[in-house]
């Protein structure tokens, strides 16, 4: 397929999940409860996760049919994660749209998140027969990991000695850890073979990782209109991201000044975003995400070599279309 | 065994239960997420849960060492929902601690229930070969059923119009179902018969219907100290109980105009509690709820019959206590 066919897949199979999400809900009570999950899982996305379970499947051989269900439970956990995360953060917007607790009010919101991952299991489970029972052992190791990274990501806030190394553990958990458990749920529930699972598993991971420096680099660099959220935004609410913990691993004299200032003020106002943006491209910080991106995006495409060939080749469109991604 | 037996037994498997729940949290980190879960893990509690999957399992034949890890993961599921219900509730005490956002915040209360959903399914999974998915499933829907139940009871609290019929439905699924998947955990992993699982699964549905209805009482009319809790609470945070509805039907003239007040008023204030429990004994709904309380635990002792005679005497002796408690 060529890279416009593959967009042309993707967005097919995108637009089948979002219709099985909307059907998710179908004839479900109370509305006090479904019609706030239905509102974030039917508020679009990218739906990468369930590209990720049903590619993984095909790429072992399976029909993409066979992970209809779980595909829909990866994107039901996946904003599950939203909500409650937008609550933490005291976000307003979300995909350019009020966000649950703002939309509705704390209390709905927290349980809508909750409803979100027993609908997740639900699917899930559709899909998995007894000797599946592992999909589901992955799904809540995920769930764990995501979890685990979402409280790194708070103790960073309001960490004094953070490394990128912390950064980089933090990201692997409350990212790539679902779209690692993606991958697997989608190769398990396929059959394929171990080496494959694992080479799919390594894939996620290094995606994951490109995927979510990409996010913060576009959080700070990226166009408002496409990106569906405040620019700046991490800056705002006073996130040590990795050009954030890179630039103060490297500032000296004035610049060191600006970021200690950034950590006692607990972030930027809204007219310092240019200042940091600034700091942060001076020190290389920008450039270093730039090649890390690269280096895990060139990792991910190496995972693949226990993949058949013929297999290969949207996974690595995949690892393109995200890294070049304005949203 | 005597009734004596019976709660050196129960004693014995709590503190048990109790040392398996500590030892969960073992090595577990981010403490930022794994000390407030386990500060409400091991907070105390009855532990009624996982003691039903416990004598379930019993009950069909097996050791009870077969359903530890289940019995864990039942009680860590019910601890999420206490976190997240008093998030909603705006409660400042449980079991006479500090509630965990009230002790931390609410960042971390709805993150560390979010982990214990997790731990519960990590532990679940623990007592599951692949021939016992069903149970994965079984605790799924009764995620689902009390997510449901929790919206059921916000919905209560600003209906206008409501029934005794919406008030059972209500716990049926917030506290029934729980203890109904409690047993059939237990049965099933325990290797019952079909019938053996309706059964338990029917008793637990009784003894959750007993069990709640007897909350509501205790609430209005226990004793502060055995209980924990503020008395007279669901009044303060304006709860439609049983005994408010049963009231609020058969209310005429000055009582119907003091109920009509109260559902304006979004609830009690703390010297109006009195006048609302005069208005419920006068009324009969006291009597009326003591009275649905001995049906239920009648229903469910009946629902043992398919369970070997000599297995049934601890379910009877449960019964029995839970219904006399003062806590």
């Amino acid at each position: 397929m060529s890279h416009k066919d593959y967009s042309a897949f993707y967005e097919k199979q995108r637009k089948l999940i979002e219709s099985k999400i909307e059907k998710a809900f179908d004839g479900l009570s109370p509305a006090s409860l479904y019609a706030p999950a239905s509102y974030i899982a039917n508020g679009g996305g990218k739906r990468l996760r369930s590209f990720l379970v049903q590619i993984s499947a095909q790429a072992v051989g399976a029909k993409i049919n066979r992970v209809y269900n779980s595909a829909v439970a990866v994107e039901l956990f996946h904003n599950f994660t939203l909500v409650h995360d937008d609550i933490m953060d005291n976000a307003d917007k979300r995909r350019g749209l009020p966000t649950l607790h703002v939309k509705y009010d704390l209390s709905t919101a927290v349980l809508a998140g909750d409803s979100l991952i027993a609908l997740a299991y639900k699917y899930l489970l559709k899909d998995c027969r007894g000797e599946d029972i592992d999909v589901v052992k992955d799904f809540t190791s995920a769930m764990i990991e995501v979890c685990e990274g979402q409280s790194l990501d708070k103790d960073l806030e309001t960490a004094k000695k953070f490394s990128v190394e912390d950064y980089l553990e933090m990201i692997r958990k409350k990212t790539a850890a679902l779209l690692q458990a993606s991958c697997e749920i989608g190769a398990k529930l396929g059959g394929g073979a171990k080496k494959e699972v694992r080479a799919l598993s390594n894939y996620a991971l290094n995606l994951g990782m490109a995927f979510q420096l990409q996010d913060d680099l576009l959080d700070l660099i990226g166009d408002e209109k496409h990106f569906g959220k405040k620019v700046g935004g991490d800056l705002l609410e006073g996130k040590k991201t990795y050009l954030f913990i890179r630039a103060y691993e490297k500032a000296k004299g004035n610049n060191k000044k600006e970021l200690k200032r950034f950590i006692e003020n607990k972030g930027a106002k809204e007219d310092e975003i240019d200042l940091y943006r600034e700091i942060f491209t001076e020190l290389g910080a920008i450039d270093d995400a730039r090649n890390l991106i690269d280096e895990y995006s060139r990792k991910a495409i190496r995972s693949l070599k226990n993949i058949r060939e013929e297999k290969r080749d949207v996974f690595i469109w995949l690892v393109e279309k995200l890294i070049k991604r304005q949203n």
